[in-house]
């Protein structure tokens, strides 16, 4: 079958390539790990050239055989690789935004084989603190047909995003840095030096992170609670492989209680690895959050649609 | 002038080591890396004995040469020194604790040139999360002379404690990790890639961060606010010389939103490294807390105190 569009998923350290059909079905997808901080640097020959620029090269090793087979594919990309260090700077766009319409802000680099790469823009919200997104304003697209005209996007990461998306536009969001800081924390403080890894997920570790967060004593905040991580291994009421899923699970219940209270009477959609989400969605119901579903495939979703409105693909090839 | 008391503060960093006199006046004092993380290894002849063991070649590079000019010198210990992975384990006593009564609690661990060493319990608290302290309960001690019958005492530092006094009494405690989880996201995280080291305290950029976790966006709790650091960046409105200041203002205001609403109005003392208290008396100032005073030398005061109780030095040797 052949292809219609070349999507790009370009974030800070992956890159997965999707070589989409008609009405963007996924004939091949590709994990590499070039994000943008992981970009190879090996000089090679490309279209004739000897280059030595890390994102032509990574650009060709995700889809340099999809395009030799197809040289007239157009390719689009989001993520990372459109921010100020990515390959071709998209500047953001200001909530409240229309997420269709950033299909006709794609910002256009030319690769040394000559083929376009269409970038999608971020998204900032300049009201109050400042927060930004690349990357995720796509998935929030790929996941909204079909919903309600009030949802809530949630998608769990390093950096949690908390999307509130009112009739197609984000009209705010919210960024908690809740992987980064369990990674941190397992790695390089005092908490990581008696954690033990387990064999399997340890829910009622996990279960009672999630009800400390919600606590009187979580009302303290999590640089309070984070010590309990330490002291129930102290008073032996937290053996070592239960550390790393209580840690999970307090930082995620602190994450869901910063969330709006509105927020519990929306319906939430969760966007992102499986295994994550289903964390997310164990502690979404222990915080009384009720009406909470699962999107599958949004980036690519998300990316056939921006291509579809900014013309790179026509709406008959779809049939 | 002769010696009274050999009074050791010995953490999981540092080793301080004080010869006091008459009354707990320090004639001496000094400070080691040996912390019981970082006790040195290479043996020794220590009292005519090669000596292999880490706390005892630490002990007696701290003060081998002050008991050899007297050898009939009492010596006290607090801190990490009395934990499980320390020289020898003080059992934590409960509270509520009355702080003058652990003088009758100390720990003995005989050194090889025969001295005793005692080591000072510390504190847990067993209502609601469990919470600990080693050598903060001897602080405590050391600063409540003089003061009023409620006090709450603030020991700012890698795990912050904050511990609530009545009358002699140590009634509750909570502890924050500010410190560490300051140093872990500056040294490991996204945020410390944008910093830059400041030639002087950046007193408009701390202040800053420690409105926006007092502010509604602050709410969301410190998982959320830490994102700003990057993004007040991203916009031009923090300098990376001042993304340190930042972050520390940040942490330490989330830190001081956690304290019970009550403790405005407690006399509050803080006691620890002057920079460091500073940072917090100013944050404290702009958190509204009214009263609050910095104590010095509070682990020696607290120390010779404790001698006293425990009868290794008389009341008499103070005159």
């Amino acid at each position: 079958m052949p292809a219609q569009l070349i999507a790009l998923d370009w974030g800070t350290s992956s890159l997965r390539a999707y070589k989409l059909g008609p009405a963007g079905v996924v004939l091949e997808q590709r994990a590499l790990a070039s994000g943008i901080m992981h970009l190879p640097s090996q000089p090679r020959e490309i279209a004739g050239v000897c280059c030595s620029d890390g994102f032509e090269l990574a650009f060709d090793a995700a889809c340099g055989d999809w395009l030799d087979a197809q040289p007239g594919l157009p390719v689009i990309a989001c993520g990372m690789v459109g921010s100020a260090q990515g390959w071709s700077e998209a500047a953001y766009r200001n909530t409240p935004v229309d997420v269709a319409s950033l299909g006709q802000a794609l910002n256009r680099v030319r690769s040394v084989r000559g083929v376009d790469v269409h970038i999608v823009p971020g998204v900032i919200e300049q009201v109050g603190l400042p927060n930004v997104m690349r990357g995720e304003e796509t998935q929030v697209l790929g996941v909204l047909q079909g919903l309600g005209a009030e949802v809530l996007i949630g998608l769990p990461g390093s950096h949690s995003k908390w999307v509130e998306v009112v009739d197609g536009c984000i009209t705010h969001f919210d960024t908690f840095m809740t992987g980064e800081l369990f990674a941190v924390l397992s790695k390089h403080s005092l908490l990581g030096r008696t954690q033990q890894p387990a064999e399997h997920f340890q829910a009622a570790a996990f279960d009672r992170g999630v009800r400390v967060a919600l606590s009187a004593d979580g009302q303290r905040g999590v640089l309070s609670t984070l010590f309990s991580a330490r002291t129930l291994g102290l008073t032996g009421e937290l053996a070592p492989d239960q550390q790393p899923d209580y840690l999970s699970g307090l930082l995620i219940g602190h994450e869901l209680a910063g969330l709006p209270g509105a927020a519990k009477h929306k319906p939430i959609i969760l966007v992102g690895a499986a295994p994550l989400c289903t964390r997310y969605q164990r502690a979404l119901g222990l915080c009384g959050f009720a009406h909470v579903s699962l999107a599958q495939e949004a980036s690519e979703r998300g990316l056939w649609q921006l291509a579809l409105a900014a013309g790179l693909i026509q709406p008959a090839m779809e049939a």
